[in-house]
């Protein structure tokens, strides 16, 4: 029986978490859930998995649900909250699916405890790559990843020597606009971009992939997953989102990992590790797809894509402050504040402003990642 | 330093077994070459790569081809010669790429040896895989796969728990018919056989590949060296041969294998197991491919693939027959005796009149692959 916590319990990653855990009960056991805004969904899922602790956002919220959890299911909120559910239970494994900066606290309290890491936060490992690594490293604790495209490469590397790996490419369907010209992005809507044609979703990811943010961060993430070079790290553009990524060896024999998109593949993964357990999807058949199609990435298309490569080899705070502008950006487009094109327009302003520093402790990217934000908040 | 011998080195995966040799000097040592008809390149070769023994057909090739030898190479001739090269030497590595079933008593003579198996003579596992895995097991020795569709199960089996395969995909290119269909196949030629689309091969593995027998025999040796059953095998046409064959696992993950096709990746990947060292071939780039295309195998397009699943189910020494037949009705095809379509007519009338029985030894095999020699030579 494993047990399992989950950062984000309410929100893609999440409830898919909890798809998989109600699929196989006898196998795992949820003891902690956490949850922003959707209290009613945390609600429900508490009386359904029963785990001994749930996090809210704030007080208010924690008070207002307690009556309605099972006995026996303790109520936190807040920063601290998370940071218990994080650490002070007896999980075996934490689902970080928190979306944004503020999952790497948690995660790294989590990885303090021991905890082995389900890791769907990729902004964690974005903005603090080398001191999430370090710390896994010296408390021995797995990091395993949640993302398909890091599920993929990790999967692929399965008894392979990681000296032998020539180069990673990630694949990217091309997001929602993938079939627009750049021209064709000015004054595309919110609920256009939002449509995307593989993967269902939270909001933010859903632009960011439109954006190619997403495989930006993806790709410093990668860095860090995989201890390789950014010369290392190839994406390629690939619209049926079939072939999950993959890994070129040394005698130019490349492993991918290919189904269906469905994220409960990648989730089961890093739950079962380094077993395979059935998972509750479909099956891939090539036969029935028919065609698989492959472009190289256009980075003039896609412009973020390369100021994500640039600020992950400047390396120091540079990739916290393009992750920090982009959710500024992201949120502001969400609420029609700006144009789909304005984000890229407000990355490239903050980043260019940014002076690049070593980041060394939590408060210092704390610190990075506010300025970076206040910036793209008036830019 | 790894000492190799080479059963069949004047063949098409023989003389690329010596470019990956001649690659990487430094790593691989040829100790043993075996040659048939081709004296004259066995020379050549004992030349560059001054083996120990070079084995040739006959007394009579023997003594002309010794004069011309490196100093310190030993000839030897005939079944006994080419037993001596397979198990009398240290070798640790023994490449099998003779084509035929008659390379299965070198393959088992080097097992007792406990040599490592450079399983290319697929024959070895359609004719005796119950022998050839069982006498393997108790020697303690690996069977590494040569052809690229095993190499890259194998490849994508790293790792992984093979309790948790779902089903093996054999990717088929199709063969130089493969848009043709049963109509246009009535008087096919020779020449118009052996021009497959994508692989350089012999003449013979290039008439199975478009009579599908090869992905036959391709079938039945997967069950075997994979200890799997033939319903968890499937056949996939892809006319590319990028995906040079993938696993499905339990949790509907896929794992395939790719590149660009060339045998020395997979011929490389034998020699140098577990580890992977750089090959003289070109890299993928899907890019620049652009597309990969996939439909379900037609068995009735392919008669011979489901008759090779009938026999490799049906077991005993069916697949025997079947090969038998094949090899005397492709031989007959090359020598224009017969039709295209007879080949299949042929191994059909072959294998309907056989009484499957159990195959204990050697002998045995022997006098079930005689008689359905005989009687391919005659229907």
């Amino acid at each position: 029986m494993k047990k399992i916590s989950i950062l984000g319990s309410t929100g893609s990653i999440g409830t898919q978490t909890l798809d998989i855990v109600a699929h196989d009960p006898e196998r795992y056991k949820v003891v902690g859930l956490t949850a922003g805004a959707n209290v009613e969904l945390v609600i429900e899922q508490a009386k359904q998995f029963k785990p001994a602790i749930v996090s809210v956002a704030s007080k208010t919220d924690a008070d207002a649900i307690r009556p309605q959890l099972p006995a026996g299911t303790r109520v936190v909120y807040g920063e601290e909250g998370l940071i218990e559910v994080a650490a002070g239970t007896d999980a075996d494994t934490v689902v970080t699916a928190i979306v944004g900066s503020r999952g790497l606290p948690a995660t790294l309290a989590a990885i303090n405890a021991g905890k082995t890491i389900g890791l769907a936060n990729k902004e964690t490992l974005v903005t603090a790559g080398h001191i999430v690594m370090e710390r896994a490293k010296q408390r021995n604790v797995s990091i395993l990843p949640i993302d398909s495209e890091h599920s993929a490469i990790f999967q692929c590397l399965n008894g392979e020597n990681r000296q032998s790996i020539k180069q990673i490419t990630l694949t990217a369907s091309g997001g929602s606009f993938r079939d627009r010209s750049r021209e064709q992005l000015e004054g595309v809507t919110v609920a256009e971009a939002l449509n995307h044609p593989n993967w269902a979703m939270g909001a933010k990811i859903t632009i960011d992939s439109a954006t190619m943010v997403n495989k930006g961060l993806e790709v410093i993430e990668a860095r860090w997953l995989f201890d390789v070079t950014y010369d290392q790290i190839d994406v390629i553009i690939h619209p049926e989102s079939i072939i999950h990524s993959y890994v070129e060896f040394s005698d130019n024999s490349i492993i991918a990992q290919l189904g269906l998109p469905d994220m409960r593949v990648p989730i089961q993964y890093a739950l079962s590790y380094p077993e395979r357990n059935a998972t509750p999807t479909n099956r891939l058949n090539l036969a029935e797809i028919g065609k698989l199609h492959f472009r190289e990435m256009d980075f003039d298309r896609y412009p973020c894509l390369r100021l994500a490569f640039e600020c992950g080899r400047q390396g120091q705070s540079a990739p916290a402050v393009f992750n920090a502008a982009n959710e500024v950006a992201v949120a502001r487009f969400l609420k029609g504040e700006i144009t789909f094109l304005d984000i890229e327009r407000i990355l490239e302003t903050v980043v260019s402003r940014h002076q690049a520093s070593d980041l060394n402790d939590l408060q210092m990217i704390a610190e990075v990642d506010a300025w970076a934000r206040r910036l793209a908040e008036s830019v």
